[in-house]
């Protein structure tokens, strides 16, 4: 067992761990472990939202282009898909792409995404871009199983079973900037610019999880449990954060499918949340009915089948500083992402 | 807002608290406070265990025993009675007193609680003694309204609103002992004796917990959701600390109806259970569906009900020593409170 905190972003350390120092897991996670010379990644959401009937030549335009520029030179190391509809009918499709390096995505950038999100042109569609970058003491990651997901498919691999899981306040321990700062939030962020091309200000210390479940492995029993005990549960907590989160400090949230290269559905989903901060995640996670539902029912699966566990969790928590943020949105409903939290006077 | 921890019983710390330094609690509670020349404490429980066909007279005469001499010289401050039936089939009536000088008690003990268990002498009853001593280190309480129950009608009065609570970890931390112990458990307790008459080897650091709720001021939609939404949810975590705690440390549950002087039913209820440990006490808070359920539905009842909240809710834990410990059983059955530990080869 080690430290979730990889030695060359150990600290000395100004602030407590929430970890007893005695703490012994009941089960075993794993986190993703990167190189000592990646500093910063980027990890870059493109999303199309469209209906039915929306053009769909413009509509397979804007898919096509962003996945096609992933293949381009200093495009992503690894990227991936997934589909839902949102609150207000629309089906929106979000490409993620994850860089090693912040230069290489700049450059990339500047050739094939810049002008993407206002480059579709069709009335009916929108498109919407969001990103952070933060640097290595910024972010953590949580596995059930040593399949890389998201980020950490920019890892060389998996740590050793780490101590600081299985507890609350275990993501904030294994953000390594936590042994020297609280996170806290300063302002909110704010919509900014006119008619249907809108940016935000953002705010300090943000936070953004990507939290994923893989249910392709599962047979039988553990199928039909994940399927009818625990999914369910989860889809009421994903639905209660995306309609009525922002009272509880969560900004937006969208609970999605992921999807092939074809654009089919794979057995895999992942809920992608904004909160203003880490600690309002925190307290969801600790106090609120809806997840410690959603914990209590995979905490009873986990406990009947323990070890022989089929179904595959993951988790990536970022907490970037303003200055690692950048939104943009153009012709989307007033509801989309961080549009939610409305517009400055 | 203050520490849960009264300024005479502060000490240098030498271990961490597990509240991070700037919690804010979502919601109000208060703990009981304590004159500082009192430095330890007895709750001692008088069992009685009957069936509807036991000797009626026995019966009589064990419980109005234990009550008269509550009354009689050096008695305790404070005492209340509750009953359940329970896995075995038979009633149980538990009478405990609170004391706030262990000399008034070993003296009162002397003359009235040393011989009581064994004394009843009819076939078909059962008798037994819990008590702990806890100096005033090693317990804590909590409140969500300043309405004195248990160990806490020893007290001179409520804190104003403390810090320590509200989140996981919270009774830890309240434990004045936690400042500078982890408190970890050392063995596990042994029955010990032969026949009727059985003894406990206590062990280091077992844990005791009275959980209790008082419904009678909840009216129309708060009681509705207090006896359908949580009450059931609640009664089923009882349910299998005491059917099944053992596999996760914990060694007895008992959930009770509080009766009064002529031992009818009030609209309060307590749990009253022993556990390994404090850390498998908040384990299972932490961790286990069965207690997720049970702080999730009163989650949902306060945040619907808020500062208008008519249920009120309180507990006291307790983590004695080895020495601060009694228990016998005459009579008893062998699910009957420590015994389910099984008896020593």
């Amino acid at each position: 067992m080690e430290s979730a905190i990889p030695q060359h972003l150990q600290r000395q350390r100004t602030r407590n761990r929430r970890m007893s120092g005695d703490h012994n897991p009941p089960y075993p996670s794993t986190v993703a472990r990167f190189d000592p010379t990646l500093t910063q990644v980027v990890m870059a959401y493109f999303g199309v939202q469209y209906k039915d009937e929306s053009d769909s030549e413009s509509r397979m335009k804007a898919l096509k282009e962003i996945v096609g520029s992933f293949g381009s030179a200093r495009g992503p190391a690894s990227w991936d898909r997934a589909t839902f509809v949102d609150e207000a009918g629309y089906e929106n499709m979000l490409s993620v792409g994850y860089w090693r390096d912040p230069d290489d995505f700049d450059d990339w950038f500047k050739s094939h995404g810049a002008t993407w999100a206002a480059g579709v042109g069709a009335e009916d569609i929108g498109t919407f871009i969001e990103i952070v970058r933060p640097t290595a003491e910024r972010f953590e990651t949580l596995f059930s199983s040593n399949t890389p997901e998201g980020v950490a498919k920019l890892a060389h691999g998996f740590s050793d079973l780490v101590q600081e899981h299985a507890y609350w306040g275990g993501a904030r321990d294994r953000v390594p900037l936590s042994q020297t700062d609280a996170m806290k939030p300063v302002g909110t962020p704010k919509v900014v610019g006119q008619g249907r091309h809108l940016r935000v200000i953002p705010s300090e210390n943000v936070c953004l999880i990507r939290s994923g479940q893989d249910w392709s492995g599962t047979e039988g029993e553990q199928r039909r449990m994940y399927l009818d005990d625990v999914e369910p549960v989860l889809r009421a907590g994903m639905d209660y954060l995306r309609d009525e989160g922002q009272e509880i400090g969560c900004l937006a949230n969208r609970y999605m499918t992921v999807v092939d290269r074809e654009d089919r559905a794979l057995e895999k989903s992942y809920g992608m949340s904004w909160w203003r901060s880490l600690a309002d995640l925190e307290r969801w996670a600790e106090s609120h009915p809806t997840h410690l539902a959603i914990f209590g029912a995979a905490m009873k699966y986990l406990g009947k089948v323990g070890a022989a566990a089929q179904l595959k969790l993951y988790h990536e928590v970022t907490v970037p500083s303003a200055s690692e943020q950048y939104f943009e949105y153009y012709n989307c409903h007033s509801k989309t992402g961080m549009l939610r939290i409305g517009e400055t006077p």
